[in-house]
């Protein structure tokens, strides 16, 4: 059962995207990948936003570029956490992603991270899990350790 | 039964977004104003854009502010033109709802006007119209007319 | 009889503006494409603007990039809806022209799409007729099914 | 037991970052508020840091407007999620600080929520915590419902 | 006979772009001044780039804010040198007019002085006529001069 | 003797801004070239602006990227127009060029034109150049008629 | 004997940049105010800048608004440390002079601060001096402890 | 002893910032370099800062991309001169970097040079280093006066 849903606004995301599941597999944390726009396929997008807490999940990561609107769109659609990371395309790189991602009105968080940040989507969801799951924290403060390098 | 439906991503957009009404009415154009956040109130967002089109809405005029979600909200969920009008509130003045609103990905179109341009959505909404409806072309040719003064 | 005028600024525009004769094309949207700069050829500009509705088109799709007046000065010359499409080219990426489109002045409105948003250009277009040709608009529903995959 | 703990930059954020405190003691979340700047007085800030864990604190919130360099240092001396606020003060009004705290590199993320969102810093608290608190997860969910009307 | 033509793009812009009218006054060259915006009223602003050459005009200032297509416009219909003031106006306070006069495309310059910079677009046609004004000449120098105190 | 002195503040800037000589030779216009930086060569720059007018120099164009402050200190040093070149070079590409090109304080106008703008450079004190000298005129409205093809 | 000499570009700077005087008077650390526009005395400028070092300054501070040539032209003509401190006026709120005096080119460095960051002008110039001067340094030791508070 | 101590955030940031040994070697000035991010590796970057001045440093010089908090973080354990070098890196290409390291908090200063100035940050420190070194001061004058050619 998965505990962190990642969900891409597009295929093309799949490679900035990646670490996301490879961090969270390494900390063994279990997760599920899914592509679904938030334009081009609503239906999908609310149906994993509405569901994922019931399944088990517990953080949700949504990537998107351009006008970005997946993360903000599942957030309204759930009480779990999301974090949301813009993703450099277009012509404007990712600012309009940066923007339309962090200014999400009073009510309807969403947890931003750098544009292109997908490690730390992953890094930010396995803090949020260690506050329930000792043996994680351990390793995620290992992990912290072994950036002092 | 209205032609153009007008909604808004929050109360607080009321004042700027008054002319709409305002200039559609002048114009004979019959529509009906929404307040509905596309992340305080999915569900009434989702209702709003799928049953425009069967109830004869021709065009949807959309506003928000901040992240401003709300025009590629209803676009993802209408095959009906969607005007988005960007709304300057909160620190970065509207350059957030800009973006959020123009850089919509291909497929699913948002027809962007300028930040506070409430009055520009109505005249682009009669535009629209007028396509179909040469009496309204003549009162927009007209009004254009008038502003040469 | 073209329905729709396109008007790109400058040849160099002609391989990011492709996909909206194509698109049109492919919907079965009879279209044609003029080359003609605000600032180099003012005087086209000005008839293919002016001209534009008695030889029954309904929709003008203006591309440009840099200072991209050349959406504005065709709607300041019609009453037809005109959906300006702004091109990155240029030190500034395509925000000067971004800017330059959407910031129209109230009364005459430009239809901004997202940068090098040639294609949304075509599905707006495609949107706006459809509001008086229902086997379009039921092609058009049919594409934005098709993307849901 | 504080749970969350608030951090300020400056005593000048005070009236922006009140609500974080009044929403957290609304939903019965137990919190303390420290005002303690990253360059005044670092010491004070690793200690607050450092020793949060331990105090039975699972969520920090950090308020910083300018460099806003805040967020990332707290973030750099725990292993608990660290929620940014960007605050808008000074010339560039907000941009900067949310910049600085987005921007943070591989491996200590920051939540990084709107300039001036102090509100959404709360409840994505109230969200993170909800993970092992149901009852917190129903009050969260009722005010979402309550957000509709 | 006027020397200098000042076109306005609104009747806003009067009170920023007075003292264009009183510098020019002040150091005896002979101006007039219109409001006629490009979007507007393109029939009037093409007469008065048109007509401006045989009407013995050698410069023109065009001020205009928000897309601020009006110093292109005319620059397009004249061969005369045209001076840009991008006006501080909207929710992107001038950047939007920087931009659009800035950005020009090769063949067709404007000559842009800063946001609100009345005052510059005056002392520039002052430089450009005392190239044939040797009175003038000596008159900027003194003002030049008195600016050192 | 050169009726157009042209000054880089640096030899990287040779490539964009060869078309400035090339196309006022073309129209027969006298000019002449010197690489001088505001601010490794002040002395050099001062020179080159204080004693340009007794040289018969009709119009100064000065290039410049980065801090770019080539034009402004050409200006504060001459009573003769300065067309001003913003090189888009470094991290922010020309942004910063244009800003201090454009910006200049009231008394001291620089005529900026696009970032890379080398040829409207040209143009544009061609243009100022024709106003004593309707041949130039001539040459430059035929060169003008040539862009409409 | 000055050991800072502050430079302001308009008088309009006075207020912003009143602390400088008072901080480095409190410190013990005598210091002189000119008012030199780089554009509008240029030769004034020069010489402030030209003999600084002769005089006994050690560090120079400049201040400046919108082109914000001021700290660059004062670097270009001394080898003196010089701060440059952005100011914030007109429609760019200082974004260009923090632009034009950070962006300076390799070899004539200029010590960019916060814009309308007077204060911390007043700071660095008193860490500069400390190099040379314990007692100054111990002032400043005392002074960064009081800041903990 | 070394004079100027290093620190870089990163060991991507080498190959931009080698150029600030080599010219500080050039010039005789002792110098090291340190590679310690400041959120990766907070203790030795507390250390390094605190440690700098009783080692007998006199400038620090700390370069830093994104966030890039490693120069204020410096100056907020240190009350030596701390020189800040912003690196262009990730999508925002260095803007993040240069608003965190400009836009300091009042009391505790960072000297700001421009996006990836490196060699201006060397030639800074010299610059204050000369304020008790004449014959350094003079090999910087032989440098700035090479600059001239």
């Amino acid at each position: 059962m998965a505990k962190v849903r990642i969900i891409l606004g597009s295929k093309s995301d799949l490679e900035i995207c990646k670490p996301i599941e490879e961090i969270l597999s390494e900390f063994g944390v279990e997760n599920e990948l899914f592509i679904s726009s938030a334009h081009r396929n609503p239906e999908k997008t609310t149906k994993l936003a509405t569901e994922a807490e019931k399944g088990g999940v517990k953080v949700i990561i949504a990537c998107a570029g351009l006008a970005a609107h997946l993360p903000g769109v599942v957030a309204a659609q759930t009480t779990l956490p999301v974090i949301g990371v813009p993703i450099a395309s277009g012509a404007l790189n990712g600012v309009d992603a940066l923007y339309s991602i962090a200014q999400m009105p009073p009510g309807v968080p969403v947890a931003c991270v750098a544009i292109n940040g997908a490690k730390n989507a992953a890094y930010l969801a396995i803090q949020m899990l260690a506050n329930s799951d000792d043996e994680l924290r351990e390793k995620y403060r290992a992990y912290k350790e072994s950036l002092k390098v």
